[in-house]
Parts: structure tokens; sequence; C-alpha cells
């Protein structure tokens, strides 16, 4: 529980908000507008959303200065100019507050190798493994069952949540998150042929992840094959993406879960690849470059925008007969095209 | 070994089966039609595979009464209603029969808190980890490198394989199954934009899974951001299926594996959606919603049914026309109602 | 640092290359010819890239014959009849003389089960468990927080990385190398429908693995139902590979991350698929067959070749028109017909 005065105060330093309502209001939670009861605090992220905001139930609201006639009309409410944006810092205090988090020491079950160099300041947890030459930073939280790898690097204030691999040399920046099933530097997948069989290329590069780096659970990032793989700064990967050997991801751009990106492909900065999409290897994505869902990029993409490439969804039986004349369709533009030149052309033909 | 009238028997209080054969004939193992030779037990699951029963080499056969004339006629037989599901329960027996469990107990290596609450008859394997304030039901069994967070509830003889991580505050019902890699309440992906870097939402919320649940190796749940994620009972994930942020998966529905589901998505019961499958955030599928593989879902879909939308394969160099003619089908569209207005209307036109 | 006589000397036995330069030539490392420097060895593989010879600045660089005269020309070069397979056993001499594995024995913190048969040549890291019944080979290496279960066997000089699961039964050959978070005989999703919930179908089958198979990073190869999933010499499959329950890939088959095999799929020898690509179950595909990235494999495929069925991406306004028209494209098709019905057949018809 917070007092919603306290909540605001703790912001105060961040966002100019006023909050319009009782600074003694006891806050037992944050929940969304359509849920949230008399002791939960909520948020109004955009004004299409206005007509929930009438019925909600929750204690106080957080709403930008346009919406805040309408907010204080049913009852207390904080208006700052990013709602949304204050919301996610209110989480993060809120997390602060009531989370938990390791204490600073090494688990009495962990193995550490005495040529590792482990911060003070460093917690790690129970059966984790530091190998020889490892750093971990200071504030570098290593979770139970996470293995840092020889010669790897963990930045300050780093979390690696339980089960976590950092093979050997990747090196990581400052205040990022791994959660549970990451796997950073497995060997990309690197082969000659070699008369019907493949030859192994050792994959003799590393890993290199900037500050502020995101992945979710069981994602994967391999190891270069002689260069290095590089996360920028800022970059966020949801559950079960896979970023293949030598790729590069630009500073702050967001991929959502099962994204393939092969080897080689270099991604700009502030992009985002939408769930289960698939980035074929060696191509270049410019900066603000947007991928739809499931869609596969097969080729470099030099301007920003938006692109998508999904066949659309129907029921089974319209999409069978749709999917069997698409296997026809370049021979029906040629029978389109025969047909359009036994026409005479007409005088006036419409644009 | 079992002896096929001690099949019969184990199952006899829930199918009214009838054995026509020696139940003094011994069982070695359970195979398919093709494969089983004479110590071995099959079953026929549907009447198209009819052809295969007449020259299978097995046993004893498992068949329906429509078929037990040609069964008999080539040997033992069982007969009862439904083959299949019968057939499920005899491996479940075989199982119980032939497998191995960990017995009760907690295993020397183990780090079980002293603040978990773990009841006597659970086990808990090599290296795993019970923290503070986690409850661990009767008969349920943690294998080896699990971890079960502060605050996690495993309900009873539900069983963890090796390495399964549930996060804290987590709930798992009961008889549930979790195959190896399973994560279970890492962060949703939440952020706020702020000036073109991303502002964590810290993720409240948690996960509730119901009873006779099962997910498969590396799947992953991840927890709500304010509300929490729902897995209904008797809900079937395969491997490798990510399910976002505050999604709800209705009853006894079965995804396959590599699945996505993005946040907040809302699927019925009784649904089954195929392998690969993409099912985009804030949607609603109704009940008895069936998706094909590799069909990415863009909108919700209110009527039960089968839906469909993947590009079919085709060999390169047609895909290659078809594919190019495809980014002009509009204007193809465009050229044949134009031809259509140049040609005067028939006077009996056909339909 | 090795010299440039000393790596043609030890590959001097499998390759006829001549060295076209100074044997004493220090090599710092291995680079691409873009970055490579003057105490760097590259390669390049094929003639295309031969404008980027020139401008090499790297060391030394192994090229073939037919390239001979444009290498000399810029400086010391090994040639050979195939760069790239060389340069492939280079990293491997690379490797071998720079990398550090696991020296032989059981690390203090590791579980060996007494009933397990465990070579003294093999190596287990810390917090691995092998259980009752397994088999560990000679020279076997099983990684940090790896578990071999029960009656599992590992073949000689094979590697588990940290943190692999081989579960009860499964074998693999020798010399495989397997990547964190791979999971060996995890249940195959089977399931037998009673009543609108699911009746598990207990997975009696295991995984067999032949040699020289290689497996990337959380990649899942479910046992099989009844008989065995099996995976042929020489396999290699990327990161968050899926292989259903029953599945058959053959001898030197390829697969990119992503992929996903449903059960029962019959895969055969040297095929390569493509990244995220989706294999349906109880297919065949034949030697010989590749499938194009992110492609859905909806029927068996009898003839070797190139196959590709995937929505070409666009600019996304572009592709909602052509996807809008898509869903009527079998009603195009009729109405084309039906105006080719009312043009007269001409006389002398364009072919």
């Amino acid at each position: 529980m917070l007092l919603l005065g306290h909540i605001v105060q703790a912001l105060a330093a961040d966002f100019q908000a006023e909050l319009a309502g009782p600074a003694d209001l006891p806050i037992h939670a944050l929940a969304p507008l359509e849920t949230a009861g008399p002791g939960e605090l909520s948020f109004l992220s955009h004004p299409k959303y206005q007509s929930k905001l009438a019925v909600s139930r929750a204690g106080c609201v957080i709403v930008s200065p346009a919406m805040q006639t309408a907010a204080l009309s049913r009852g207390p409410a904080i208006i700052v100019n990013d709602p949304y944006l204050y919301f996610a810092r209110v989480t993060q205090f809120w997390k602060r507050r009531h989370g938990s988090r390791l204490p600073p020491g090494i688990h009495p079950t962990a193995f550490v190798d005495t040529q590792a160099q482990l911060d003070p300041t460093a917690s790690v947890g129970a059966f984790a493994v530091i190998e020889a030459g490892a750093f971990v930073g200071a504030g570098v939280c290593v979770g139970a069952h996470s293995v840092v790898g020889q010669g790897a690097f963990i930045g300050a204030n780093t979390t690696l949540a339980a089960r976590v691999t950092v093979a050997s040399g990747c090196r990581i920046g400052q205040r990022g998150l791994f959660h549970p099933g990451v796997v950073i530097g497995a060997d990309g997948f690197g082969f000659a042929p070699d008369a019907g069989r493949w030859e192994k290329i050792e994959q003799l590069g590393s890993v290199r992840i900037g500050d502020d780096v995101e992945m979710g659970a069981n994602t994967c990032v391999d190891r270069g094959a002689l260069g290095d793989t590089l996360i920028g700064d800022g970059v966020k990967l949801d559950n079960l993406v896979q970023i293949g050997h030598n790729v590069q991801v630009g500073a702050h751009t967001a991929m959502a879960g099962c994204v393939g990106v092969a080897g080689s492909a270099r991604i700009g900065e502030r992009c985002s690849i939408g769930g289960g999409a698939i980035i074929l290897g060696h191509l270049s994505l410019a900066d603000g470059v947007h991928v739809s869902a499931a869609s596969v990029v097969t080729r470099s993409i030099t301007q920003p925008g938006l692109y998508t490439g999904l066949f659309p969804i129907d029921d089974n039986a319209s999409w069978e007969k749709n999917a069997a004349t698409l296997k026809q369709l370049h021979g029906l533009r040629d029978r389109l095209k025969r047909l359009e030149g036994r026409l005479p052309p007409t005088q006036h033909q419409n644009p």
C-alpha cells in the first residue's frame, strides 16, 4: 500500500504532475480502468478510451490535461502530459517498494571460481556458476542456476533472472534485464559443405550487448563467426526471439515474441519487428523500419515506414478457393493481358 | 511385460471392453499397426486404416465394434467403443507400471528455503530451488534444477520436469505436467515510449494456471502487467509456445508447437491452434475456433469453425511468378473491372 | 597467435594447399575480407566477392587457384581448391589451440548417481546431474547444469553445453554438440479427445540421435509416442527448432532457426529447411528437398528441388490493397472466365 501523495511526490523530480485529489488516499494496487476499484490507481493512455473513464470505479486516474475535466467529474485524478509514461514510472516505483530482490552476497550453494572478479555489492543466487575470468559488476544480480562463462562481462546493475546462460567472452552492459532461459553466445549456425556433409565453422566471435537491454524468456543471441554479434543500447527483445551470428541490432529497436533474425542482418535504430516475423540474412533495415507481425523480410529496406506481408486469414473454405487460384495467378494475369489486347483501345479510357 | 487380461482388467471400471483372445498373452510393448509384432498390442483408431489391420502382425489389436469381424479374422482383439481413447488409457497404465518417478522427499543437493511450505509427500530433485513463501502440494514432483519462486503455488500431483521455472507469485493447479525449460511468469513485454527510447512498465500481475494443464519444452507464459495471465483447466500447450501477458486461454484449448499469442488476446474454450500460428494482441477468439498451422489471426473471430491463412507452397519458380503478380493484384482487379465495363452487358448473363 | 606456416602445416594432411607468402608471418586472428588487418588471415569463398579482395588489408588470404593471380598481386595467399572448406578447418584448428574445455573429471558440485556409468575421460561440469543407468562415453563433456536422465546414452566425444536436458532412455551418438537449453526427449504432443477434454497418450518411445549432430540453443526434440524419434548422422539444427514426436530427419539435413516439424513427418537426407518454416505432420520430404525460409509444407514433396510459399513483403498500404483483393481472387478468376467466354475466339490467338 502507498499513499497517493507519496506516489506523486516520488515522481515530482521528473514530471510536472498535478494531483487533484486527497494525498492521503491509500492505493492498494495499480489496475486497468475496467477493473480498478476504489483503492486502486489507473490511467487513461489515449482519448479513444474516454468512455471507459466515465464508468471506471478507480480510486484515482492518471490523465492528460485534455481529459482533466472529464476525469475530475468522476473523482480524484493526476493530471500530467504523458499519462502512459507517468504510469510506467509509477509501476517502477511500485515494484521498488513491493518487490524483493536478492541481497548482496553469494548464496552458499553457488559456485564462484576463484579467478572470477565479483563486485561485493553483486548478488549471486542458488546454484549459480561464475567461471574463471568472468567480471560481475556492482549491483548485478545473477539469478539461481544462471551461468556466467569464462571471461564474460556483466555490467553494473544488470539482472540475470534464474537460469540465464552467458557464454564465454560475451559482454553485457549496464542496467540490463535477462529473463529465464536466455542464452547469450551459443555458436552461430555456420558450416561449410563438404561432399554432402557439413564441416563446422568454429564461431570465434562473441556477443556485445549495450546498456538498458531487456531480453525475454528463452531468447537466444548467437556469438559471431569472426566478428561479434552486436545489440545496441536500449534494445528490447520479447520471448523466444532468435538472433543469428553477426547480426547488428540498432539502439532502441524492439522485437516481439518468436521473431527470427538470420545471420549478418543489420537492423537499424528505433525499429519495431512484430511477433513471429522472420528477417533473412545479410539484409539491412534502415532506422525507423516497422515490420508487421508474421511478415518475412526477404530484401533490404532502405526507407522508414511500415511493411507487411502475410496471407489474410479467412474461413477455411474461402481460403482454399483463393489459395488454389493463387497458384494460377501469373497465368490469370496473362489471360487478362490477352483479353485487353483483343479489345480495341477506347477513345476516352478511364484513368 | 503385462498380460493382456491384466490390461483389460485394469481398465474395466472405465470401459465396457470385450477381450476376444487369450488373457494370458504376454504383451511386451505397445506399437503401431505397421510395426507391431506378435508380443505387441496395437490399435485401429479409424476405419480408414483398415487395410493396415489385415496385414498387421500385432499380438492383439484394439478395435471398434464395426471392425470386430475384420479384426477377429486375423487374431486376438479388444473390442471397445472408442479404441483411441482406450489406447490412451492403456499407455497411462503402461507408464504407471514401467515408468519411474522421484521418491517422496528432498534430494540432498536441493535447496528448500526454511520459509517454504512443502508437503511431505512431494519430491524435490537434485539442485532444485524452492524459495521463501512457496507452497508445494501433495504428490508434487519438482524436477532437477527446477525453481519455484517466492510465494509461488504448485497444486497437488503436478509435475515439474527438470529445469522448469515458476516465477514468484504464480499459481499452478493440480495434476499439471510441465516439461523442461518451461518458464512461467517472466515479465510481459510492456514499455512506454519516451522520446525514442523505451521505459519499462513493471509487470505487477501474475500467472494463474488451472488443473490438468500440460506445457511442452521451452514454452513461456508471461505474467500480467496489472491483472493476471490466465490458463484454463485442461489446456495443452506444445513446445516453444509463447503466451504474452494478460492472455486468457479457455479450458481444454490446445496449441501446437511454436504458436505465439500476443498480449491480452482472449482465446475461447476447446479451441485448437495449429503449429506456428500467430495470434495478435487484444483479439477475442470464440469457443471452438480452430486455426490452421502457420496462420495469422489479425482480427477477432466470433464464430466457431476452421480458419486459415497461408501462402500455398510451390516449386520456387512458380512461386516467384505468382508472388510477383500478387504485388500487382489490386491493379489487375481494376483492369478486369475496366474490361467488364467496356463489354456491353449480355441479355442472359451466366450467374 | 599462430604462425602462417604452422597453420598450413597443420592442415597439410587433408589439403593440397600452396602457401605463397612468409611462413613466419604471425596471425593474430581470422577475419572477413572487409575488416581484416595486416596480422589477420581471411578467405575468398566465391569469385563474386573478388572486388573485396583487391582492397582487403588482410595479412594473408585463402583463395582458389582461379583467384591466384589477383590474390598475389596484393600480398600473401594460400591457394587451395575449396577455400571455404579450408577456412572451416582453419577455424577448427584455431579453436583447438585457443579454446578451453573442461578437464576430465567430475566437478565437486556435480551429482553423479552411483548407478551411472561414466568414462574416466569424460568431464562433468558444475551442478550437472547424471542419473542412474546413464552411460557417458569417452571424452564426453557434460556442461554445467546439464541433466543426463535415467538410462540415457551419450556417445564418445559428444559435448553437452551448459543446461542441456537429455531425458530418460534417449541416445546420442558420437562427436555431437548440443547448445544451452536443448531439450531431448520431452513428451510428444499426443492426446485423445474425450468428450471435450484431452486424455494424455503417454509417450513411451524415445529419441535416437546419430553421430556428428549439432543442435542450437533451446531446440527441442520430442520422444516418440510408441516408436522413436530419429535424427540421422550429421544433422544440424539451429536455435529454437521444434521436432515433434516420431519425426525422422535424414542424414546431413540442416534446419535454420525457428523451424517447426510436426509429428511423424519424414524428412529426407541432405535437405535444407529455411528459418521459420513449418512442416506439417505425417508428410514425407524426399532427399535433397530445400524449403525456403518461412514457407509452410502442407503436402509431401517427392522430388528434390527448391520450394517456397510466402507472401511477399510490401509497404503496408500496398499490402493492404493486394491482401483485400486476394480474398476475392477466386471470384476474379470467375469474372475473367466469363469475360473470355463473351469474346469470340480469335483466328490467330497469341500463344
